[in-house]
């Protein structure tokens, strides 16, 4: 098969009268898969039914300094579920302050208390006429959300195969006291999964912000998420690089388990300079008396520490591994060809990015829908959820089995063919 | 022995002098009993393990509509927990929306997005000069430190046996369009075990705020804690009491596990109108993708239904019971020829309520930790701490054993005398 482009007009003709014929076929098989979003499968939540056993008898209920987690108390969390966090994170367990079950709710209220209180003792942005954070783009739509949600300007930042795009990044955020924030994902980046280099993190931790209350909002949600044993990313640990460039103050780090034991049932964290958790408990102490201790508990005693959870995660990887194999092997056979597509090839966390044709995205999301194979919205990936070229599309493998995620693959390059033929015979 | 204010001053010293060998002697005791919170004792937490057990298999976890609560999803929360906490304060399941692990996250939250995007599309509070909450006293605490955090205004309302001074809530509410809010605990109030009456909830469903955006804040964190099986105390359920005055709107009604399950690891929930669980919504949505399925799962398969928390509370109540009982049997003894206390015989809930002599009440808590009795601050129960008499102290009996109980209640009613004639001597 030849390059889509250098087809002549009818060969594109009959390309694409061949392939309504295959979607037609397709849509026969009454398909209803669903990769729309970064759902454990049910296999990986089996892995973790052990846990539901470590706390039974009135004495395991007991933490390591005498208390009873079945209890009031313990604003902070208790001391080894925040060092299993630390340990998890490169972080001192002093670094942590525990969540609930969500660390989208740590970096929903982390914004709200800047919004409402200021951070720090600076002036709370609900009295700033504007607000903007940085957003590298493509990246997580529920991120994005949250700033909509309190009218915070969003601006893209392009990202490259090290990270965002760090000369913009510094324009901005050493110009523009306006600019308050920025989100990213460090680590297999969602969807791209990218992992930042060296040099990027240490931008980052170089930064030196027009605004006093800038901070980085470092979501390392794919922190120990390797689908190869031996092909692993490492990256630098941004608190204390921070630190020696001399902000120890720039950065929010937000991580959970949701993805390591069970999806919204999970323990979360942010690990910060004592001082920003100072700020954080300033608030947290009149919001709540204590996080649900009896499955920070459970947490600890099951995973017990860094090597626990890596075990744990090998064992996930190896279910995950097959089905991100199966879809780029799908991709690599039907696409490459034909030179209307690039895609990442992630060596862990959750996602795959796929770039079509300009203006293709939202066409071929909508055809994989018609077929029964449901995808994460069409620019979902950008702020606002406008991909200013319509060409991202972010395809999540960890739900379906492998099998279904081979079909759905196929599906999907299926009306990939036919959208970017369409695409060029209208010229 | 006569009452304090008709001895003599020659009485009176010799009284004192007396009180003070007692006191040394209790000093030198060495207790260390706290009456401070009201945290659950161990046995009443023993009472709530067989809950450890009721998920242990992968079938376990699917919820009645086929769900696995170990993934992601459903952010009103699982059907059948969303039933257990509407049969517990007896509204429909469709206006039980379940937060996390607790209600006062719920509270916070619901007055944070009040201030930041305004109740249900009225002007976020933030952007106005001035917003005041009633705050009925002696009241929760917590609740008092929520509205202070937001820099809202607080009004004390004097409490009666029947519930807040109705008139001069209606005064406020109907005339006043700053006032947006006022906190109840309506059934076994904090501190005083008060249920509102029925006259008191009918003028609550039939106030005509002057603010769109006034909202009742109805804690109902006592429902089901009664101490008696024969002599219950019953409020009228408000949601439908609003509705049938059309104020549908008006009440946000709160509740959770903590003293039903376990404290701090329990479930919590908001009961509203459908409109305004819809505003709750929005920005929840935004907030996380749902609360713990695993552990509403969990509530609902051990309670089942309201019968099985009332099964559960009629065991707490047998621990609590004497220990209510020792207290006020102490203070019976001890205080009631003397005429210098007043206090409340709650028939629920986790306080008795103690009215020292004007002044007094600061002396009286500083004396009583002095003997290794630790009790609420006197204040607490007061908007911004200040209680204008210094006569109020809130016991909270549930923690210490029925021994230690009656060994506290016995220093704190001398703590009682001695400062009382203290405060008599110095005329």
């Amino acid at each position: 098969m030849k390059a889509l482009r250098s087809m002549s007009k009818q060969e594109l003709e009959q390309f694409h009268a061949e392939l309504c014929k295959q979607f037609e076929d397709a849509k026969g098989k009454g398909l209803k898969l669903d990769m729309s979003r970064g759902k454990p499968t049910p296999a990986q939540l089996d892995m973790g039914m052990p846990m539901m056993d470590v706390l039974t008898s009135e004495s395991d209920m007991i933490c390591e300094n005498g208390m009873d987690c079945r209890n009031y108390g313990v604003l902070d969390g208790i001391a080894e579920a925040r060092r299993l966090m630390g340990d998890m994170l490169d972080v001192p367990a002093e670094n942590i302050i525990l969540g609930g079950s969500a660390s989208l709710t740590l970096m929903y209220d982390t914004v709200a208390r800047s919004m409402l209180h200021g951070v720090n003792g600076s002036t709370p942005w609900c009295r700033l006429d504007k607000v903007k954070f940085l957003c590298p783009v493509p990246g997580y739509d529920r991120h994005f959300k949250i700033t909509e949600s309190f009218g915070i300007e969003m601006i893209n930042i392009p990202m490259t195969e090290s990270g965002p795009d760090m000369d913009l990044v510094e324009q901005y955020v050493n110009h523009d006291p306006a600019v308050k924030g920025i989100w990213c994902t460090p680590k297999y980046s969602n969807p791209q999964g990218i992992s930042y280099s060296d040099e990027t993190v240490r931008r980052f931790a170089a930064l030196n912000p027009a605004a006093e209350d800038f901070r980085i909002y470092w979501d390392n949600a794919y922190c120990v998420h390797h689908l190869y044993e031996d092909d692993q990313d490492e990256i630098l640990e941004i608190l204390s690089e921070c630190a020696a460039c001399g902000h120890p103050n720039m950065v929010f780090e937000f991580a959970s388990t949701s993805k390591i034991s069970f999806a919204g049932s999970g323990i979360s964290c942010v690990a910060s300079s004592v001082e920003n958790l100072n700020w954080f408990r300033k608030t947290m102490t009149v919001q709540m008396i204590s996080h649900d201790k009896i499955n920070q508990l459970r947490h600890a005693r099951y995973f017990k520490d860094k090597a626990g959870i890596l075990a744990q995660m090998k064992r996930h990887a190896d279910l995950m591994r097959p089905k991100f194999e199966a879809v780029l092997s799908v991709f690599e056979e039907e696409l490459s060809d034909l030179q209307i597509a690039e895609w990442t090839k992630p060596k862990g966390g959750y996602f795959i990015s796929f770039e079509a044709m300009e203006g293709c995205a939202k066409a071929i999301v909508a055809k994989c829908k018609e077929a029964g194979v449901v995808l994460t919205d069409a620019g979902a990936p950008f702020p606002y959820g406008r991909d200013p070229k319509d060409s991202n599309i972010r395809i999540a493998p960890s739900y379906p089995t492998q099998d279904e995620m081979k079909a759905a693959a196929e599906v999907f390059v299926l009306c990939v063919k036919l959208c970017s033929a369409e695409r060029l015979l209208r010229g």
